[in-house]
């Protein structure tokens, strides 16, 4: 059930979170009182932890998320690697203090497939600076199998 | 219309690529013979260009694709320059030869927004060895203006 | 011959690089009216071409490169990048705009060995922003050969 | 005190490295038993602990090391890292299996000087397959303070 979001719900998220800082704003998202992203809906993707330096995002793989070839398209891990980093990010950021994606770099190490069942990157954060941020992840799936691991650099701006 | 392709069609596709070059393969996809993969579908990405170690495909971003914060995610341009590096590489393989992604990284240099209208990544084959092979992607708007950039590096194996 | 930068260069460096744009500063130091730095010294480099937005950057490799399997070192190949690509963010700063390196990362195609003679890393600007430039690399021998290529992205500054 | 190491012992450490393991091979060179790489020598290097997918090699940068801002050049912990994550993979491969880097990615996240002291870089492998192994790397000083961190990416190879 796709719930689109509109200009008027990104204006009221864009304040809601020069007030709230980015742990509190996740632990909504996660709580499901604020709406996933749209990218997060499209891929099925569910926020399941999120506490200080660390967030957890999940995704069950199947056939909507495949390559040509019988495997889950590199673009499923590395989308799900951008928003677990991002939140990862966004729990240590105060109020007022956004950020963006400077860069990525994912390694894939096995093919992710339906049969796999649910995927979850666990992402931490490595370094918070007073300008840039960078994260790490680890796709594994229920059995701490690894996936997929990569990095992301956001760079820290302040909401006007 | 998402037209699902089943453990019949996938074994069709890998049994057809070992008699076709990735080229011929690629040909197809482009010109709608054969079904986009699911990924594919899902973004809404289309193969518009493939030749000898080129590729370009395209979408029109929207707020299917969107992050919380009101620009496209990182994931779509990310999934793109995935796919069409892997078009691009796909393009040099002989019959026979495939391939898969070791390792991709991208770097964003500007938000995508619906308002952005259609972006299309241009992927270019860099080198291709015996065992790997690495190509680079630049996503840009329809006046040329860039978004982001990155590259991909492949493993290269021969199908049984 | 080694020439060391003592505290006292460094800072009348600084000051020059101040009233001076970063191109007219990698012109003098090709011109070797200003000594290169150290790593440049303790690896050999030469600067060889500077111009807006493009720099070249040679090295002999020889045993002091090679790591211990009798190949270059990866670590040659990846200061010839870092510095190529610094070289090339640089000659498009003003006078007064300096830049630190953010993030590297460099694909290794061939090994380089004595024999392969000369190298050269020819590095372009990718794009330069308010706040972050990016800029790729290829690592060719005389004929034109690909050994190494990368990508580097810089954060800028103004000097105080 | 730079030993070059001859075109005879290159074969006679391949020989070697083809009986024993690269755990083995790692304690010896870390014991002062085999000569140190010779950019592990120019760099001044030193391998101070291996064990079973791990190794840390340590610096104390100086001048030698510097670019021409007054920081250490990028090259060094690029170098430094590629060198770590190439021995705590060389820790996991048995006699006679050897391997390449294909890709090295390094994220900046403080300057290093003079004054930092000794730099570490602790690396661990992340994943080793068939085919490909994976390794990250983080360079801090003595009180653990970090400055880089990044991942490489190796092909292995059966020496014949």
């Amino acid at each position: 059930m796709t719930r689109t979001i509109n200009e008027e719900e990104l204006e009221s998220r864009a304040e809601a979170r020069s007030r709230m800082s980015g742990l509190e704003y996740m632990q909504k998202v996660a709580a499901g009182e604020v709406p996933q992203s749209g990218m997060g809906q499209l891929m099925g993707f569910k926020i399941t932890e999120v506490s200080e330096g660390y967030a957890v995002l999940t995704v069950r793989p199947d056939d909507r998320h495949y390559n040509g070839i019988g495997i889950a398209h590199g673009g499923l891990a590395a989308t799900l690697l951008d928003s677990a980093t991002g939140c990862a990010i966004n729990t240590m950021m105060p109020a007022g203090r956004i950020f963006t994606t400077l860069e990525m770099k994912i390694n894939y190490v096995r093919p992710i497939r339906g049969e796999t069942g649910v995927v979850r990157c666990e992402a931490r954060v490595i370094h918070v600076g007073g300008r840039v941020a960078t994260a790490e992840g680890r796709v594994v799936d229920e059995q701490g199998k690894l996936y997929a691991h990569g990095t992301a650099t956001c760079m820290l701006f302040q909401t006007r």
